[in-house]
């Protein structure tokens, strides 16, 4: 055992401690009025950045002060070794429905061996892991690799300002490779390396029907109502074979060669624990795909919120004057925001009717990535985490979106490495978030390992 | 002039300062929050009884106590003269959407002719206008009939225990017509007699998809979202002519005959104004129909509401647990609703995919009625109308349901007489609610004319 491996092994119960108090800040960053908690999240993590030994750490401004801070910090003692770029980001969903949580959101709970938080598994054990396991590599000094780190606080909203953060200092990140800490493995015990994940675009359809809530009596039947012509617009987006009808959604997608369904299908759950992950009888999904490849390889689009009218205790007998849906589209390589943005709104001009106004804001974007299989610092990833877990990781493809995986690819010009803890099964963002303990303690050992393969392969 | 005519005018000032008062007391029957509100109201109506010189006056439980008080009163000293039981509500609907408000519900803002208020419409300037009626009636010594008077507190929320107290109290309510002020015009200046009421079938009907809401970006395409499986139910319950698609929705519908469809046709209202009123470019509804027979004379099913997921600020790439939609139909005659229930139910059986889970909540239901257009109480309303506005009333088939109207003639056996003075735009049940000023004393002048002719017709 290494220095550094014993130094993390022997302060378990200091690193736990740590989570809890990180898992105690609600730093929601798609609600304004947790700005302040955004703000408060960002100075722990730069005075734990500070306290483990990182050096140049500041709390950076995104958007030109408009975005959420971000927190950069370095350790560049290494010479001519490589330079690893390490990314995470402290801020969380929000914790609606509230009253499905059996423990209390931002008071993190341990039972067993499980620790229930908002942000326990996206991402706040994660990154977690990664800072300590730094921590222990440059309390012992054996850290041989330079490392920057940064971790932002707005990618549960898209990350809107980061490509241009790191476009604006360009310099300032220069590196070897990223390591994108923002992951999960295949299962429990077996840990995995991701290649892909998908893209995103999340729009907000408004239609609007009469200019203000009516009567259902006395207008009831003569006018078109907007949440019937909201839900005439959902029903039409998917076909009978369970595929996205927007006119051309799967021009652009890259079919999946034989190798990579071979490899898909080693991943070890089964469509029956699957099912029972999600707490359904049934599974559905597109024609002709696996469960795995649905939620990896082939693009989906969700509903992920609808609103009109009166939905409180009782009846009210209203017309709604307005209808919304929040939707979104899961993108995968080589489909482009953009395009899927065009064809949402092509599908909209041709099917919604005349009896109705509609308007759609774009909400947040991303491109899908596909990252490269086979790099020194790929193969010290995977050795680490055989050594680790006593298991190969598979290679496999992620269904959601982490844009700054395609930022740093883009705009650093660097291969990344995906290597993560969590479980398909966490609930993030959902009720009673939870976080597999030993995965945290396992994590900052497979994160120790890389750094230490990657300075000698 | 009467005298009691000449002492309601001589009243205007007093009557109007009456009806501000009552519209500041929100008597909302859903909210249970608002349950004290609800009693101050039934207080408000006794002391207003009392006052005017009404008898017994009392407010009574319902439901066992249950339900919201109803206030009874009665002035019984016409001897052999026909005895009328007036009816009204007190309680009034939720006032959301508050932000669309121009002024506070709960605070009666009169502008030109116009009073803007909650339940300034629905109902409470009419029953205020029957009760000074009555007060002018009283005083000046020239009430020729017997009257009995109940105002009740849950009309909003379907009267769910009115039928019960009138069955409980069929003695005591004991008349020859049943007078019930919760009515509209054809137009400003046109008055009606309304001779069918549509009912209601208001359901809440509740999709479950996965245990708890999921990460789209995870489970997303591997699960048939419940909002989206709401969504193509609600999509399927109208075909391509806009007609109702439950099993059999149709077989129990009244057609109109040739001189009804005349008479409708006579109604005041173009196409146009009624899409200006109602704010929309186009309007919709089933084939074969008027824009009046549609919102009278043939059944609607209409989305109240609609829920799931995530609908606040920004986004949340959350794959919604359940989804909510409140859904109603206005029936006709001969429509039943326990028979709607069950092809509603039929339709789910039949349509909703075993990939989700499903559960129906009737919260409200009511009966159709047809009314008879000939007795000599209808006649005495139309020559009191027709003296006031100086045109004859045109006999409608309204849209909306007034479950009492059949309760009255149910349980009571009497015939009911029809007769109010909102207006189609009065943007009941919606924010801006208001009613036109000088059809307040004119239905105080009707109510006068009509129980005068009553007696000596």
């Amino acid at each position: 055992m290494t220095n550094a491996l014993a130094f993390a092994n022997n302060r378990r119960e200091k690193n736990l401690a740590e989570l809890v108090t990180f898992l105690s800040l609600p730093t929601i960053s798609t609600l304004s009025a947790h700005r302040a908690d955004v703000q408060r999240g960002a100075e722990w993590v730069a005075e734990n950045l500070r306290a483990l030994g990182m050096e140049h750490v500041a709390i950076m401004p995104t958007g030109d002060g408009a975005g959420q801070p971000l927190v950069y910090a370095d350790w560049l003692h290494a010479g001519d070794a490589p330079t690893i770029l390490v990314y995470g980001h402290f801020d969380v969903q929000p914790v609606d429905p509230l009253d499905e949580w059996r423990t209390e959101p931002f008071e993190a709970t341990i039972i067993d061996d499980t620790i229930y938080a908002r942000g326990a598994s996206d991402m706040k054990a994660q990154i977690l892991a990664c800072l300590k396991a730094l921590e222990a590599l440059v309390q012992t000094n054996s850290l041989r690799v330079n490392v920057k780190v940064i971790v932002e606080g707005e990618e549960e909203i898209g990350s809107p300002h980061l490509a241009a953060f790191l476009r604006a200092h360009k310099e300032k990140l220069k590196c070897d490779v990223a390591l994108n800490c923002d992951s999960q493995m295949a299962a429990r015990a077996t840990p995995s390396i991701v290649y892909g994940l998908r893209g995103l675009c999340y729009f907000e359809l408004r239609v609007q029907g009469p200019a203000q809530d009516l009567h259902s009596g006395v207008f009831g039947g003569t006018l078109h109502n907007p949440a019937q012509a909201l839900a005439e617009l959902i029903a039409g987006m998917h076909d009978a074979h369970d595929r996205v009808t927007l006119p051309g959604f799967y021009d652009d997608v890259r079919e999946l060669d034989a190798a990579e369904r071979a490899e898909l299908s080693r991943f070890p759950v089964t469509d029956q624990a699957w099912a029972h992950a999600a707490g359904v009888t049934a599974l559905w999904g597109e024609d002709g795909y696996t469960t795995l490849e649905r939620t990896g390889a082939r693009p989906t689009l969700e509903v992920n919120g609808l609103l009109a009218g009166f939905t409180g205790e009782g009846s009210k007998t209203v017309l709604p004057a307005r209808a919304m849906a929040k939707l979104s589209m899961r993108l995968v390589p080589n489909q482009r925001p953009e395009k899927i943005r065009a064809q949402l709104e092509a599908y909209l001009r041709a099917h919604a009717p005349a009896t109705i106004r509609w308007e759609l804001e774009q909400l947040a974007g991303g491109e899908p990535v596909l990252l490269n299989r086979d790099s020194r610092f790929t193969r010290a990833a995977a050795q680490a985490l055989q050594e680790t877990f006593g298991v190969a990781p598979v290679f496999q493809l992620l269904g959601w979106s982490v844009p700054v995986t395609n930022s740093l690819n883009d705009e650093l010009g660097v291969d990344v490495v995906v290597m993560g803890f969590g479980l398909a099964d966490d609930g993030t963002h959902g009720p009673n978030e939870h976080f597999y303990l030993p995965n945290f303690y396992r994590g900052i050992e497979s994160y120790v390992g890389f750094f230490e393969k990657a300075s000698s392969t």
